[in-house]
């Protein structure tokens, strides 16, 4: 592709309230505020990798709703299709984990001005105007009935516009809380798309399906892709992410991708300070589609995803704020830590 | 009085978040967190006033639920009769104004915990037991119909057990959105009260009248004092404060008193650098409360309430940090501004 | 004008250091950063204010360029005529008066990439297209002989499109240290322009002449008003501002406006708490521009530019933080200083 | 047991001073604030597991001492049986260590409130009401020949009324400046004791025996554990702590117990980060004493003390502020490190 | 003068522990420290106006200890005669006033460091060597008996070699509480020495002797100014300063100053926004001794002393950081609150 | 040596710009702020090691100059010998790195006072009176060709009077950008040297030599070693410095002396939590020069070096905030990362 790639996704803006220092939340007295969502968090990743990237949500009419639209602003994603309306921000409390205690969200998230987002009230035309991939995630049709309409119209919008679709499973056991469960909604989404991305339960949990052997191994791996690309045969290309985490701050991290009968796995990054596991996933999303929108070969591809991945872990709140020579250049590192002066 | 008098209260208590150091709210990214709301400012103040303060309220059983219940333990008050369910925690954004920039509040209190709370569910026995007075304000109604039950629902409880009622009006237009508007609720309310709190704009729109002459003066207060004894028998005592704002920091404050034929000005004090605005009016009612339920002469009880008044205008955050002896040297000083070394 | 107007604007855009709670300089070991500079000070109000503002400036290919770059995306402006070369970036360290002790600056503003752009380098048709209204101050010509040049150049481009030129004086003193002075320089890009804005002291330092009678008197401003309508027939509009600092928070603002034989004196604005000083000229600038470019009468256009300059004194950082709206509220406003809730 | 498990504790309560972001005291203008004391932490900590904790000490009656009770009253501990004096509030000054260097504490707690409070101005019959276990360390001992003539006179109180008595050597080489030594005071407070809190090298100095072999191994932890059993039968439990630093920040910890012919060794915990090490020792003792308490079998009771412990390592500030709901979670975990969400 | 003078003084340096963003004690969570102490703060101010400056005193030998030790010398003040002990690190707690809220200071300095410093032990000679001028206050003889004695060996030490002597009198209430009463004591302090600075309720209480008529004016000033020289005859140079303070901010000051037949009143500022009142009479007292030191006329060395004082004010934390010129330029403003740029 | 030895070094000082929190330059709004410069962190350490450090330089002459000079004079340095002029403050940007994101400094060095200090302006008299040893790093010579002269000029001066010199060679690629390499001016300097210092990649790019085997292994290091001496016969004393790092915070170090026949290889430090990297050569260079000058074994120079770098791995800031005394405990050490209390 010669012209900038053109990656439009829709999904749902939150402010997030971190305590500062890791502290927990009931000892803290401040909060330091980011935003993140998980399609917004591949938007902006994306943005920042310098490709054109449109954002499609709600936000409040508020002060609240302006700050959170500068945030995405200061990225560079384009926002002329991001309304306004009286509905409340979506926020979501995050506690830091440290060691062996666990890190924990509080969503608050219900009334929130994305959920009264009309789909008929979206410019389709507009937003999709000259895009060449579409993405969002399985956190959108967890959160309402109505949200779980508008994912299904969106990807069907893109998907008659002839636009690629990515679609990032995202289960989230503590959303899915109006009534449908995943494996109601995500199938029929999933048929429609080109590129599936998934985490280690995400299948059985969304799709029904998992892969043979013990969870995480290349065996796994390898017969998972297989069972997807039999059910989904419209699926170009599937990448499964394989995450162990020791501690809140140790994980090892690596991922596997198939497209046809092409299929690797990445390089193995073995993490020892987390900063921020929020929006790793996502971070993801965005290397591999940035990979495969500007013609890497599938293994690159992927690679560049995994250090994309690798260095969000690093990164304070959930988008990635990082470039895409700093994500090369990771990828094709072979000695590490140095201080660059 | 001998024994230590027994407040109860019952209300909403919020999550407050503040841009530090005069930040608007599209400019931060941290707040600062602390508590409040109405009746919880009158509860905590008079638990550091030293006397027996129970609050009556619901939180959410999450982890935010238990910092905010963490922040009224702090000061004393007696939480035994807060329930936990799982609403959502109330909150409200606060935008500090400086000079010819008005503060704004963004408030964000739909589905909370509180509005939850079935008033079957609440332990009135246990609630009132030894109780010598309540308060409630007119922001409870104004939330949700439900709460304007449950407001009137504690007033009764209160009135039929013979507990001293007060109220405070609280007019606050940016609430009242769920169809009702105070003249519906209120005067019922207030005519089961025997203490009646209200500042300059609160009697037009919560119940219908006004003071006579120029809104703030003397014969203006005394007038209002008048109409509200003749049209609510039941009022042992009407207290009505009057603010005059300058700028963002400098307000003249004072406020008018009446029992039977008796009837006070308080001193006036001339703020020049008002710290936190919120919360003022409900330090009055505390430093009333307190002067009336130790048995301070009508003067001295309204002068009382003043200086607390006057304290709270310097202390950040929504609760009025101050202990009773420090009202009581400001009631009484004649020189200010010295540092105490 | 029934399309939203297009603004462009030239300039250099700085990080500004400034020490946190007030401390000095040599006291700090932290500083709090925001960006800010005349023009660009001028072209984030008027993103804010909802009219499409270009920003023309070269930054750092650093990632303190990329941070100045994001700081003046998130407010909206359209940033594609903003280059990147290898100079560093502009810095000044702000320290903040209080009462007699006065603030200063130190500036460190030499090498930049800002004074490293080649007037042949900027795409001049691309920067005006379609704009309505060209703005550029008296401090880039006062950086380096090569930024006068820029400043000519610019102005002409501008003038030779027929696109309306304001400028506003802006006189420096500890700037202009590369030999021309002021008035070598500006008498001749004022001839060019269609609008002047000036404060009190920066006629004669800039353009030669003063008005008669006692500085900041009604008689002087109308006496400085037609000596440079004589002088610079060119000029539709001449406004001046009128600033008396009695501490370092309390200063006295007005501004006169003459056009043809129209004329008129602002609202005065009696400011006691002043948060922020810096940019307040630039945000009556965008203002008055905001009110001429949208079609308000001369004396509301007027109005319009110094409610904006009053709030601006209560906003932390170089940029004006406000929107059209509260700017509208203050101008009509006869009561101040409310919380609105 | 069926009524919620009551629990006395006494000692000092501290403000801690730590400089803020790894600085060293030499370094620091600034100090985070939390407050803590042996007893007060295992107070705390058994108040937030839900049971009933009763703290006896004595505060200054400024508003540090103010400030103090705050803190503790915020995490539920029943204060009525602290009292206020003259003396002056307990500190320590807390720099943390990293990696191969070791953290410290100054103290800076003579004279202070605790110190001056008279044994027989204390109401024992009231502390005791009710009262199921008293917790005592022996660090209030070591602080002057006053606070062990406390010591002694509360471990006497509670044994003289059927109380089961807890004790923690807890030696400190810093403190002990008095003159006495542990071995002339601990030995007698251990013979009324029914639990024994001990870490590796406490018993030498404290109780003047050690176990037999390498310091740390199994065999080692019960030949110490007979020998205490041996010399001391009145103990019906006896528990060791055995902590292996690294570095500042990498410990391995487990711990041992025994009651009568039972004993048993905890899950290890290999900790990576430590947050926080002031406290973990605490953190153990309430986690003991909740699961002795509540019922657990030996190992289980064992097994929620040292999760407890291993959860405290990861936070900030020397009181546990865990839920027993995430301490049993941690405790019967086989994954670790995941974000719940 | 052609060589630089050299200053001596002899006190204690505290640490202060101020909580930030103006919350009450009982409400911080976090401290901003700094140091100072009467004559610290005459010392630093001193070598800031780049004077030889050389305190005596004796701090901790922890890191505590240092910590202060590194703060003075940041200043250039000479630190050669500061010894190092065991005693602790004496502190106090600053909680700022706004408005009609007092300020308070919350003292812990007992068994300092200072109070432990045997006069005996001080190297007089050293110390001395090359001395112009000494100045101690009154507050060292008010903290204990040693102390009286340590400030009546320093004073007798200056004197005996002929060094210009200088006492401020620094009556403070909460101290003075180990027996004697000031009166005991300043008298023959006093009369050893040459200068003599007073704020307006110090002579009372030290002196035992006041001015006539009311208190503050230039009547009374005189008339005290008289009586002090009668009964002092050795003091050259008498200054008397006059605050009156409205509210916490709000600060009217100016000075009286009297040597022989001499005698003037500087210029009075009204200091509007206090940011710091502790350390303004140190400032005075430095202001003062450079003036007199430097061969300033009278007038001009009180105004210097006065401008000194005015810009103190407006400072955080104890120390005067300003300049010699500063301070001039302010003695000669006729304009104030300009930004200088 | 029975005198307290006096150590001279000359370079530039800057100030160091970090965000805080681990945010990267692109996401911060603050910076912390500290000083650093090679050769001023060697003067830093020395003087808080208790020896006497002079440091040449010049600052300018602003208030950020007065900043930086206080910083250093806090530590002790003698800075009798530091100019200021009207040159700009060095200053540098610094993101820190996290696990598999580097770090990286942004420079912006040019037009410094620094690089305006004339050679013939120095006092080299009054710097070198009484020096025992001069220490000069690689990094002045790389900034311009004015400062390689300087540089030159320095050492020439220092070896003229007999002072021991040391040179570390401190390699920087993104400095070197004049024109010259640091081969064209190195190996001229070193010839004039009694030691020097090099990290791995140094000897390779300033001296054109390298080490045989794989580089870091002892062959490699005795190799270069024995290079080094043959070529320059006037070096008494060669250490080499051998870093290996897995991640930005885990670095492994170790590092290797020869001085004659004597040889040794320093104990080796596994670093897992590397809270600032910056300065830690530096802090070798220190430590090697203190053992050296208070006559240490060549062994004991070498384990004191290695144990002050280890420290300086978790001292935020440039300078290594150390003692002595703590660097021995750590060289002489059997177990870490004990709290000490």
């Amino acid at each position: 592709m010669s012209k900038t790639p053109v990656i439009v996704s829709l999904g749902e803006l939150m402010m997030r309230l971190t305590p500062p220092s890791k502290l927990r939340l009931r000892q803290t007295r401040q909060f330091d505020v980011c935003h993140g969502g998980a399609e917004a968090n591949v938007a902006t990743a994306l943005s920042q990798f310098g490709l054109t990237s449109r954002f499609v949500t709600a936000l409040p009419e508020s002060e609240i709703g302006t700050q959170a639209l500068r945030e995405i602003m200061a990225t560079g994603v384009d926002t002329r299709f991001i309304s306004r309306n009286n509905g409340r921000m979506g926020l979501y409390f995050m506690e830091e984990g440290s060691d062996y205690r666990s890190g924990c969200v509080v969503y608050d998230r219900d009334h929130t001005a994305f959920s009264q987002l009309d789909p008929n009230d979206v410019d389709w035309d507009g937003a999709f105007d000259g895009a060449d991939w579409f993405h969002i995630s399985g956190i959108t049709p967890a959160i309402s009935a109505d949200l779980a309409k508008m994912a299904e119209r969106a990807v069907g919008e893109a998907h008659k516009r002839g636009v690629h679709v990515s679609i990032d499973l995202n289960f989230r056991e503590r959303l899915w809380q109006y009534g449908a469960k995943p494996i109601d909604i995500l199938p029929a989404m999933v048929s429609k798309a080109n590129t599936l991305m998934a985490g280690r339960g995400d299948c059985p949990n969304c799709l029904g399906l998992d892969g043979d052997g013990e969870n995480g191994t290349d065996e796994w791996a390898a017969s998972l892709g297989a069972k997807l690309a039999a059910q989904f045969p419209n699926l170009s290309t599937i990448a499964i992410t394989i995450r162990a985490s020791t501690t809140a701050q140790q994980h090892d991290w690596r991922a596997y991708i198939q497209r046809g009968s092409e299929s690797a796995f990445s390089r193995a990054y073995s993490l020892q300070d987390v900063v921020d596991r929020v929006g790793t996933g996502d971070a993801f999303c965005a290397g591999l589609i940035y990979g495969l929108c500007t013609g890497l070969e599938l293994e690159a591809a992927l690679n560049f995803g995994a250090a994309a991945t690798s260095l969000k872990h690093s990164i304070v709140g959930d988008f990635n704020a990082v470039t895409a020579d700093e994500v090369r250049s990771l990828a094709e590192a072979t000695v590490f830590g140095r201080l660059r002066r």
